[in-house]
């Protein structure tokens, strides 16, 4: 047995409540193993002393077992009578059988024998006001991504004196068109319409630049875009249509035009927003560069200085910012800028205070890493869910993933956290920050339509960044920062395109099963490039998913019979190389 | 290579500042991997964007390998210049060269190709507030537990009217004997002068049995052991002869005494504590027993009612009472009973209030399993080190350990959290809770003396169980709270043993090697029950330990030369089959 592989601790993602009741218990094993069983019981059923030696717990199988590319993860949910639970594993490879405990492996007979005992793992209490818990409405939201000076222009009195014309062309950097909020709220008739249920706006505040991430005042409003009262309006006019607002908090940093940064500038440890700030040396130069390390900036950008948020002013003030966009505009969630950081303290606070304040609010962080450390449960809800994109582009672009690979990736993915989190992580395949699908798949329509159907079928819920719709282009930044082309739009030139995600979100909406965790994948084929994974909801639906991702049409056997595009019509099967079939439907 | 058994997380005691510039890395491979180089360096040296693509990292050799028993666990620790680290890992396994990611494991060559990425570790930023920081006086502190019932009765007029005559031998387990606080202060001096520095006390406040682990009152010190005058004078005079004080906190249940709990049984639902409680079924029968679930306890005994520390009111109120025991007697520490199954939201509540009151407060809890969930920095300082326990006995009582499983296990002991908890760990060999050494030993008092050397000579604060100096005997409780035999000190009868205990605490006090984490162990000798360590400090001395724990005398070369026992004189050695000698000094 290969002791070395198995992998349990009593914490994180593999020992925790999903509520009150249940507890999910996980462990990691090599492939050698092919059978878990789990004994389980009250500690206390023996004695007040804990009474190990006597303790016999009640076994029950570990029946779901997730495959990765060098383990197996095994999961079982338990319902410990009495809140609390101490257990132990029974690993079966073969013939050999070896208890694990948190010590060490014995021989199941040393579990019989009394007086010999290990260290028991345990779950001590189900403590109510620990369970992880998040805004229950994120796991039905579709999201849609709007980067605001590129979007809509619908108030030109608000247009800078060197706005270019709209076009759908490559932008430049520091180019300006216009895009406002007011923009954002005409144009909530056509998400609403699209099925979108949820905005997420790129930062809104006083800023130099057209992306704003380098924030002058995190209280007033960018007047290019429109003022309090217009993201009051917008806001309110979204929830009237159903619709949920996710504004930008940009807090790791502000901009080099920021009055308190200013002062530091100017006076330097004399400033009253000295401490505000990681300053090691004044005066210093006003550079592009930070390297010198005489202040700390993003990245090594002197014009975003990072603020101090291990300074309880600065934790407090950022605070009754994200306070004051709650009771003014009454928005629904924030997306933390660079949310890897900014200190867990200031997170913790923040939570409990936001949470006191409105508690389903959508705390989500940018982190393109493992976010373990901030989803304990008092930090974020969720991450953006860059791992998934990793492992998209992978199998869709690079070609270096077969489908066994990708179930691995994805597999590896939907076991980082908790199932709860996982269920409200934010999917996207592109944004701001990244190129476009439609650019890294070289225009390839089809393989954009088979990603967003893998998007729209996972769990965690899905976005779509502005234009990707219709298939807009566009390289990274600025070149994914084109201007939406209503033009084209209105006349009717991505009339198909709109109405796949038109039915690809009804489906989304219609089908429980595509929201859940659980996935089967299913190889019928020996090319490794047909994707098949299988989708389950609680009431014995159960959805096919076939994605043919090569590059040739196929012919694929589904219960005897060819059936790839045959059934477009139907409203359940699509085109370009996908299809979606409910099993019972299919047979009957 | 065995990619199944490799294992690391930028979490937990994986990643982690020691410090505001230090950063631990560690990472868990199987015993095929023979060299491990960590590459390290700023995410953004090549561009703002992360740029993954180009980036190299500054290599440095992972020099620490830890034996366990299924892995080796490498450390390093390293200086990110701007608080921010991105890494990976180069494991050699003889000729074959493999590389870490967070997603997988990559050819060196891979990691030169311009485009392709894998997904790399992140240690965001060092965020000085979220450094794990401990009280750093528990280092230096030598603990003795005193069950105050059993340990001086210091005042007669406190004394029940059923108080029976002080005896040394067996005790029952609702005797009184009239142990008090005005005893443990009369023998201060006593502890002073066996160099003792800290006092945990068992609890003090308003119970009725002995033992005082049901609270009747969490604001009145029990008459029989004091008063707050008492308790204040305890405390002034310990901190006097260079003495903390730890308190008992006893949260998780109260007893059935306690009027909150009384209205509860009284009044029900229409109690204003009934949420105080976890009653699920109102009314009950007060039983011994909890088992048919109509209200939750400790363990299923009835006389400890569970608190409900999910209530806000109760976390409140508990916070409270602990800032009050601060407020009123000044104490150094408190000692979490049931530990493990108070709410996560209380301790972190409770954490941020007594350490803003008293910043070098130690809360320390107790749990008998892995505590991880509860060391990230913001609960417990520390734990009792219960694990540390389990391997003493499994080597010197139960004879299954060989030398080198002893390694294993106390390496695991002292990798299971961050090194700053470590140094902090609570110590204990014996307590209230458990049979006594000399018991466990069957009156052994060389396997006694050597488990005091390890004790002593290893990271963590030792604590010794009142009676253990002088080699008391007894057996689970009640049998481990004898009457401390007060006739037999003052007559000079263990003399002996208490002399061995003063010398082996000044060694504890002038080495400071003996406080450090890292410890080699060293076998040039077939028998496995002879233990040699070696201990380092930071100024180059070096000290060895050799324990033969074996049932015969045997000889033993260390430099050419046979020297147990040789050179009781020095003070460096000890007798009783140990051997502690600084090795330069020996050579010279």
């Amino acid at each position: 047995m290969n002791f070395a592989s198995v992998y349990h601790r009593s914490d994180e993602n593999y020992c925790y409540p999903l509520d009150e009741n249940r507890l999910l218990i996980a462990i990691k094993t090599g492939y050698d193993i092919d059978r878990i069983v789990l004994y389980y019981g009250d500690p206390f059923s023996k004695g007040i002393a804990g009474g190990n030696e006597n303790w016999t717990g009640m076994p029950i199988e570990m029946d779901k077992c997730i495959h990765l590319k060098y383990h197996k993860l095994w999961q079982v949910i338990v319902t410990p009578e009495f809140k609390r639970c101490k257990y132990y594993f029974e690993l079966h490879s073969g013939e050999e059988v070896m208890c694990m405990m948190e010590d060490d492996f014995y021989l199941p007979s040393h579990m019989e024998h009394t007086g010999a005992t290990g260290q028991f793992f345990m779950f001590p209490w189900m403590n109510e006001s620990d369970i992880v818990r998040v805004p229950e409405w994120v796991k039905d939201t579709v999201w849609y991504q709007i980067f605001p000076e590129r979007f809509c222009n619908g108030n030109p009195n608000r247009n800078k004196s060197n706005v270019k014309p709209w076009k759908s062309e490559p932008v430049r950097w520091d180019d300006w068109y216009g895009g406002d909020l007011e923009g954002v709220t005409m144009k909530l008739s056509y998400l609403k319409d699209l099925g979108i249920t949820g905005l997420y706006l790129n930062p809104i505040f006083l800023a130099g630049s057209n992306h704003k991430y380098e924030t002058t005042d995190y209280e007033v409003v960018d007047p290019g875009f429109g003022d309090d009262e217009v993201v009051k309006n917008l806001v309110a006019t979204a929830h009237d249509m159903g619709i949920r607002v996710m504004l930008d908090g940009v807090f790791n940093h502000c901009g080099y035009m920021n009055p308190k940064w200013k002062d530091v500038v100017d006076n330097g440890p004399k400033s009253r927003y000295y401490d505000w700030f990681y300053v090691n040396s004044w005066p210093f130069d006003k550079r592009r560069d930070t390297r010198d390390g005489k202040f700390y900036s993003f990245a090594f950008a002197a014009y975003m200085p990072k603020l101090n948020t291990n300074n309880k002013e600065v934790v407090e003030y950022l605070t009754s910012v994200c306070n004051s966009w709650i009771d003014k505009y009454d928005i629904d969630g924030i997306r933390f800028d660079v949310g890897n950081e900014v200190s867990h303290t200031f997170l913790k606070h923040l939570n409990k205070e936001l949470k006191a304040k409105k508690s389903d609010i959508y705390l989500m962080g940018e982190l393109w890493h493992d976010s373990e450390s901030w989803l304990k449960g008092d930090e974020y809800d969720a991450v953006m869910n860059y791992p998934l994109v990793n492992s998209v582009t992978a199998f869709w672009i690079k070609h270096n993933f077969t489908n066994t690979e990708f179930e691995y990736a994805l597999n590896r993915c939907y076991n980082l956290y908790r199932r709860q989190q996982m269920e409200v992580a934010f999917n996207l395949f592109d944004s701001h920050d990244t190129d476009r699908i439609m650019h890294r798949v070289n225009g390839n329509i089809d393989a954009l339509y088979q990603q967003m159907i893998l998007l729209f079928t996972v769990a965690g819920s899905p976005c779509i960044y502005y234009g990707t719709e219709i298939g807009m282009e566009g390289g990274f930044d600025p070149d994914c920062r084109r201007c939406m082309p209503w033009e084209d739009i209105d006349s009717g030139k991505y009339n198909d395109r709109i109405d796949f995600m038109k039915r690809l979100i009804k489906l989304r909406k219609t089908i429980p099963a595509f929201k859940e965790i659980d996935i089967e994948y299913i190889y019928d084929t020996d090319n490794n490039k047909i994707l098949h994974y299988v989708k389950k909801d609680n009431c014995g639906h159960k959805y096919h998913i076939i994605l043919n991702c090569s590059s040739e049409a196929i012919q694929y056997n589904i219960n005897g019979e060819i059936i790839i595009s045959n059934k477009y019509e139907n409203g359940l099967i699509l085109q370009n190389g996908a299809v979606i079939y409910e099993e019972n439907e299919y047979s009957n």
